[in-house]
């Protein structure tokens, strides 16, 4: 049994969770002497279908990577016999990341094109973080939207994140506990997710603990002796009606020995009327403090659903659909070159690759509010242009240190619920949202066409 | 930047990567004095859309897992402050598996409610282990099967794993390297994967490295100094024709010094027909010796849409789409309580959920093959029942020690590729597969109609 311990990426190893090919141009561009400063921005390219915004999230581990990130001689014994020449191999063993970091708040609002993040290094050393950082930030902005929809369905009801033992591994698993929690669920199921960050952690009994005992209120008993206070019994396992009925025998007796029972959960069937029944029935034996949680196969629509045609539900357990983002497992996110500064002189650059064009030029996003402080409308500008709104876009990092006070997750946590309030319905209903306006500003429209026109002007360009 | 350090999930963390409610269940199982023996399968429940069969993965990672899993004095003083006993933190304290597995080895094919692996332990000590072994199923089987079916679109030209960026999370990219290698992919862009598994890299350059220089062709010059044999251009940052001209111009001069160009890249556009008019351009030069390698948003279905309309494309570079299984980002894997093994005495147990029903039973998997050697049918039976058929669960652990040779990575990748083409091409086509005949065995329905009666002749239980 060997090989498997080599399962667990380590931070030592994160500089090698790298696409080979950062490597294969680092390598050339190390040869070529290229020693210029490059500037790079994070950006998603589009919304997928039925979203109209991002939470931009992951920052706090972009950043750490980016202060932290070397080669071992292990890494670089491996490079050696993949064709790396030795003097690259010296620079890698000597490799830090040097550059200057520009980024939007973890937890803001954020629209396609926008610049996430901006990246100043020297070429190779921007290059070479590409694939981490977009690895990274995929992942957390995708799992922070998918959960920000479900805890708006929700409408102020706690959702509980379970989704560990369906998320894409174990360090997604601890990032869905994490983004979960900053877009507005009250927990997670993940016991290491509450012990690493701090955040709350529920959960109570699964089909199997019913199954082991001879009868369901055996089963029930067994579990309120050691949890007396504070336990949700699975009704569902058998018949959730006559569940219910122990369940609330079960709490009665609870209830003569100066304990509650918290909650009874649901988990199949059809969640809406099961639920108006289960409310009756709780409610018949004086039990309108014990809660119905619901679960399974929940996602934003479900609970939407749920809760306009009315069903008696106090709370979400919502897994698998929320914590892979089963309707979109991943963001359209790309880093892409927007300039490069050589002997202080900035050149911005541009591809122009059909249905993939990027916007050059060193960008700062401009947010603006009506009088109500309500987002109104975005502008992509130049960093040095004068454009009214809010800019969005901090310096977070200077020569590879971190220069920005790293917010808690609670912080975070309060920040996305604010931007979320501040964002018009309109703009972000579950089906139908508008969609937000995102406008280029005059000079970066200019900066645009001029270089296009160069491009063109170019003798080995033939553009159609 | 203290936080962010425990993103990474270390081995000796993994037994907290568990659903609280494991926990909870043992503490009442603990202090009610269960100690039978539980029995639990892994299985699937049903199949998504567009799906006909999974390969299943990830059974190396479950072991060693198994082997391994223990609670350190930090768990044990988080477990403290919620509300766990001193007893149980003392079980924990000692807590190691000891149980005895069953498992189909990786690369098997399997299909809906066959158990996959079948755990029999100590209650607790089974039902601790759930969550993880679910998550490493979950994973590995989703990614295999996706990447299975691209591997067979593509018909023998080389398909390269280029997920890494959009995988969710860092232990996803392991995996997605991992998966799709056993899956028949040639390998990966995940250097990391190359790394700790042995999988062969791959990957060239990114449009950042074409615009980071005055013009293409400077660019192409550059990476070919570097790396004169064996690169691969990338050609479509600008204007594909134009790429291929100049890939066509350095290809020459490349063979005029002894060297040869590999392969030119494209990565957008109508990949079907810019396909066919790179090849005139590099054959008009005699370069018919360079491949030409595309990628972009491809997946199964794209691939197999290029090769049928003729596309001259010679390998494929498959990301996101295939890295995140993104039309169905997980599997309805479960992991459930089929009986118990008290006092000597089995007693096989069900769940009679709506839509969630359990087989109960000690079970085995019986394949039946016709006389060309081909998959026919599958039979879900008793352990100890004759049916005809191979069985494909095999005791792989016993008092939680591997008793198994573990597969290499190779050995698992050629049996994936032996067992797809067992399976007849009608059961496995991208479309409109048949549905691969599972049935249960006389003696396991018997189990089952039985069992059912006894639960709904239980006096607790009304049955609708």
């Amino acid at each position: 049994m060997e090989g498997s311990k080599f399962d667990f990426v380590t931070a030592a190893d994160m500089s090698m969770l790298v696409d080979f090919y950062e490597l294969t141009m680092c390598a050339s561009y190390f040869e070529s002497r290229r020693e210029e400063m490059a500037v790079f921005d994070v950006f998603i390219r589009r919304l997928p279908p039925h979203r109209s915004y991002f939470v931009f999230a992951g920052l706090e581990q972009v950043l750490w990577f980016l202060e932290n990130v070397k080669f071992t001689s292990e890494h670089i014994e491996f490079l050696r016999k993949k064709r790396f020449k030795q003097d690259f191999l010296e620079y890698l063993k000597k490799f830090r990341f040097t550059g200057e970091v520009w980024a939007m708040p973890e937890g803001t609002i954020v629209f396609p094109e926008e610049p996430l993040i901006r990246i100043t290094a020297p070429i190779i050393e921007a290059q070479l973080v590409e694939t981490f950082i977009l690895n990274t930030v995929n992942l957390q902005t995708m799992l922070t939207t998918k959960a920000s929809r479900v805890v708006c369905a929700a409408q102020g009801r706690p959702v509980i994140e379970f989704g560990l033992r369906r998320t894409h591994g174990m360090d997604a698993g601890m990032k869905a506990a994490r983004c979960s929690y900053i877009a507005g669920a009250e927990g997670t199921s993940n016991v290491l997710a509450g012990m690493k960050y701090g955040i709350p952690v529920f959960g109570t009994m699964a089909h199997s603990f019913i199954l082991a005992f001879e009868n369901e209120n055996d089963s029930f008993k067994a579990f309120v002796k050691t949890f007396p206070d504070g336990s949700t019994l699975l009704i569902d396992t058998y018949d959730d009606l006559k569940g219910a009925e122990n369940a609330a025998e079960i709490a009665e007796q609870l209830e003569a020995n100066g304990h509650r029972l918290s909650a009874v959960r649901l988990d199949s069937g059809d969640l809406l009327s099961l639920s108006k029944s289960v409310r009756r029935i709780l409610d018949g034996h004086g039990l309108d403090y014990v809660k119905i949680f619901a679960s399974g196969d929940l996602d934003e629509y479900a609970v939407d659903e749920l809760i306009r045609k009315g069903a008696e539900i106090d709370a979400f357990g919502v897994g698998t659909r929320m914590s892979t983002s089963n309707d979109r497992p991943y963001v359209d996110i790309v880093y892409k070159l927007s300039g490069r500064i050589e002997n202080g002189m900035y050149a911005p650059s541009m591809k122009l690759s059909k249905g993939k064009p990027t916007l050059p030029g060193i960008k700062q996003v401009f947010r603006r509010r009506n009088s109500k402080g309500q987002y109104v409308e975005d502008t992509i500008g130049l960093d040095d242009e004068k454009v009214e709104g809010e800019p969005l876009l901090r310096k977070v990092m200077e020569d590879g240190h971190v220069t920005c006070r790293m917010p808690s997750l609670e912080e975070i946590r309060a920040s996305v619920a604010e931007n979320l309030s501040t964002l018009p319905e309109k703009y972000r209903r579950l089906r139908g949202a508008l969609k937000y306006p995102v406008r280029l500003s005059r000079k970066l429209q200019q900066v645009r066409r001029q270089l296009a026109k160069e491009l063109k002007r170019n003798a080995r360009i033939s553009l159609n």
